[in-house]
């Protein structure tokens, strides 16, 4: 499936200079919605994932229906102050501007060890997902891939990540 | 199954008297998501949605994996200025301050009539859900129901809901 044409560029969003690729039209769309997860959990499905991370918010759009895919659990990293309960936090820098990233301590069950996939609908600069990494292993969580609906490739945050999981990607601009 | 067994009270949440219902304890347990995505397909499976439109955040947790389920479409409903191409807006009161959500303009098939189900995780004093529901009317949408994990049946937000529509909650406090 041609999934860019159903992306959408939006110049100049959310500031000057900056091109967003808009996937709401993907979304918005059964057939390619279907495709994006399908096609993600038969990347991971033999991995034996035990959690999908989702990262706040569009991250939980893709993560969410491939937990239900991949019948993992699912656990969300969230933007500060919004996890109720005691949380590992991580500061990043993103394309434009700086924030941070939350997971709840019990996110994982305990004993730990578990594996874990992180999924968002973009990878720019890597900095929200190296941080999600890094939260990830804080809550005792194994790293085993990172998936993403699209890449910036001329942004380089592949470097960011680590280099011994697998990092799936539907559409590189 | 018992869902309230996988939802954790957490006082004083966002605010000092509030009594935070966490879901996260029910979405990393994949049995529970797998019922609550298979209970709301059930109720609605049979009126034919063209689209879910999910609240930000926690409601695109829900919404997504449902619109996969249902093979419909997922429309984000989103916070002000999230939303990249032109928007509807409204202004609502929530159980604890005010805040606005948005639509984009396009966001169902053009010609409309479309049917919509609006998907959130809680329903409380019912100000996000009856914005929601505006901005579908305002975007061309024709509302088929409301589907909610839990309710807060103490804060009476049903009656800020029209009344013509199924109304789905999975647990009730």
């Amino acid at each position: 499936m041609d999934l860019k044409a159903h992306i959408r560029d939006i110049p100049d969003f959310p500031e000057p200079g900056i091109v967003f690729r808009d996937i709401t039209p993907l979304l918005k769309e059964p057939d390619a919605l279907h495709f994006v997860i399908d096609s993600l959990a038969d990347v991971f499905g033999p991995s034996q994932i035990d959690y999908v991370c989702g990262i706040e918010s569009r991250g939980f759009i893709v993560g969410a229906p491939l937990a239900c895919k991949l019948s993992c659990g699912f656990v969300p990293i969230r933007k500060p102050g919004k996890l109720p309960a005691a949380v590992h936090s991580c500061a990043y820098t993103l394309e434009y501007g700086t924030n941070s990233l939350e997971i709840h301590q019990d996110a994982f069950a305990s004993g730990s060890g578990c594996r874990v996939l992180i999924v968002d609908d973009l990878l720019a600069t890597g900095g929200t997902a190296a941080a999600a990494n890094m939260l990830v292993e804080k809550a005792g969580g194994t790293l085993v891939g990172f998936g993403f609906i699209i890449e910036l490739t001329f942004l380089g945050g592949r470097l960011r990540l680590p280099g011994d999981v697998p990092v799936a990607v539907l559409v590189s601009y």
